[in-house]
């Protein structure tokens, strides 16, 4: 039988020895453990690029797999360490809201039984969070800088091997939530969503949700678009779509859209959406 | 016993979630794959690039591997999605000539039976190809931009799983094909040639196969070549020599030949030989 | 059963199929090997780079782990190629010293018989080398440019299949080894240690080992620091703190020190030790 998958999602980059390291930790000590990179390329310190994602993942992963997340500006300080059990899946990382929008986004689809309220998740009877303060369960010597390679990754290693989540640490039941960017009303008839994700295409994620609301038209750094397109494929200049992480997408046909709009992260992006019971202007927007 | 081994190449890089997500697809469906990363660092939509590299590395894949490769700029249009098998092998991707190039390397070594024609790549009876269009084997809900995960990385894991070949579509017997940039007379007694690769070191691959005639001189970027080294370790400020992929580069010892020259991909590279028959006029070039 | 770990680490880079086709010739020969990436992002070229993240990697192996190291820019010249093992672990690369910092660690903590002097590390009884010299164990066409695929993968292959170290080749008892750039007294009452290392964070790590004696105060690029912080978390706009690896780093809190003063490998660090009994001044550097 194979062992589970510990998927890891990290800001350590690919420069150093410190992912393998990580990864050879774990594997002396679940050595059955399947590795799988979610990412590493994460900016360091970026704990809300973690979490979108962690969240963008999280669907995907094969139930049964344990999340090992570790962004964690806090390491050494008095940041919580912890693990979160939603029964099919099991996250082991800081307690700084890096897990949060993966909870949610599970909660969203009746994966998790979570709740996201201000910053807090707050859990319900089906899931379970522990504080992780069993030191005999981590490395012998814990540096103050270091933890993904003394703490998080042995725990990780410890549910792999089939330590119940109880048996990890001191139970809790609210985890540090991030808050998400929701599209909030401009006072003239748009509303405000951001650039939550810059990809390696260059294409923008912005964190307006496609629903039931038509798309009527959108603004970023000053141009306007008007319908959503199908694919990638397309001879206009810019376009927007669904993306593949269920969000809404800016991109530029064979191009990259964050060169050639020069924008990133936290840029606004203005939306206008018609009635949500349909109307002539513009196509749905649908996320199916 | 341990399952296939699944070769992954892509353009997604490695700044997103998108290569680990495809690999938690594929692990979900066939836990016991083995994931082995060829390259995702292809420049965003560079067929031609994908198509070098998978040329270069697919003789050293053991036999029974199944090759997942998705530099796919028309995900979501009309370009089709096709498995080609090979017998030792079988190929998972976009029908977009990304393929073609480690095909015919293949049938050059006699482990392939297949003609490259023009734009096409023919398959004998000993190869065999389909159509993937049997959205069964897909994930229930299929974007329409990422194909690596809903429809590429499925297939791949139940070919890892044991679905034949001929269960993943319908068959077909052409392929699309990239012309590979042979060396082509200037009428002045030399061949143009192309840089078909940079790679990490700066190192310029060519298209020159060296074979039975002898080089007798190179010229790129205005610099001159008159003979082969063998190695990398020289102290000629330039040098030409046999690549570990079988095709003539060009190197700066100790340093980068792309930085140095200021050449990138699709440069030409000019080059006259002696007769094929051998002479008195500089190394012969081998590939042995 | 799973078979054992090689861990790898190269200069190949991540940009071309290198590293993708070292696995993959590693499966064909020993499918059960478990790959583990310890970095690929080693400077070309640099051996010392190489030889510091192996340094800092290689205690958190587990024993019985193969390592297989390619940083190797005498690649197809008279540099030797060869094992060294220590009875715990394994080491398979060029002997061109990029494995002797390595070996001087484990040395230090009482894991491996070895010791360094001068330019080279002379193994103890309970150490063993071998030149690798048995061509029977490598891919039946070797190049002489890329060694990682066609010899030192495939020697690592077999030793993971089973195959003894003295069966890959003829004994010797000296390896190269680099120069550790211990801190020097500059007769003025300091000593002048190095940078060896710029981490993905932009933090500096330096040749300093932190012992018994308490750090009084330290300079670098015209900076001062007098005292030790327990971890990254600060208002300081510079520290120094001991790293991860056991050594003394600077960093920048929330940012990238290399970025901020403008230094990277090889930059001179000045550093004033109180005496070794302790004393008043500043705080007590140590390991632990």
């Amino acid at each position: 039988m194979d062992g589970p998958l510990i998927a890891l999602l990290t800001d350590f980059g690919l420069d150093d020895h410190y992912v393998g390291v990580v990864k050879a930790v774990v594997a002396g000590i679940a050595p059955r453990a399947r590795l799988l990179d979610l990412c590493h390329a994460v900016r360091p310190r970026d704990v809300r690029g973690g979490a979108y994602l962690l969240m963008a993942a999280v669907e995907y992963l094969p139930a049964g797999s344990i999340v090992l997340a570790v962004v964690d500006p806090g390491v050494g300080s008095t940041r919580r360490a912890i693990a979160v059990g939603t029964g099919e899946l099991t996250f082991v990382g800081p307690d700084n809201g890096l897990l949060s929008w993966a909870l949610w986004r599970l909660a969203r689809v009746g994966r998790a039984d979570v709740a996201l309220a201000g910053a807090e998740c707050c859990l319900g009877p089906d899931a379970a969070a522990v504080v992780l303060d069993r030191p005999e369960l981590w490395l012998p010597r814990v540096s103050t800088t270091f933890h993904g390679r003394d703490l998080f990754g042995p725990v990780a290693a410890h549910l792999a091997r089939g330590v119940p989540l109880r048996d990890l640490g001191t139970p809790t039941d609210r985890v540090v939530a991030l808050p998400w960017p929701t599209p909030l009303p401009d006072g003239a008839g748009a509303c405000v969503a951001r650039v939550v994700h810059v990809d390696h295409f260059g294409n923008l994620v912005t964190s307006v949700e496609p629903g039931a609301a038509p798309l009527r038209r959108l603004e970023i750094a000053g141009r306007q678009i008007t319908a959503l397109s199908p694919h990638f494929v397309s001879d206009a200049p810019l376009i927007a779509l669904v993306g593949s992480s269920g969000l809404l997408e800016i991109a530029v046909p064979g191009g990259s859209a964050a060169a050639e709009l020069g924008v990133g992260v936290d840029a606004p992006v203005r939306v206008w959406l018609g009635a949500p019971s349909g109307g002539s202007h513009g196509p749905r927007v649908s996320s199916e």
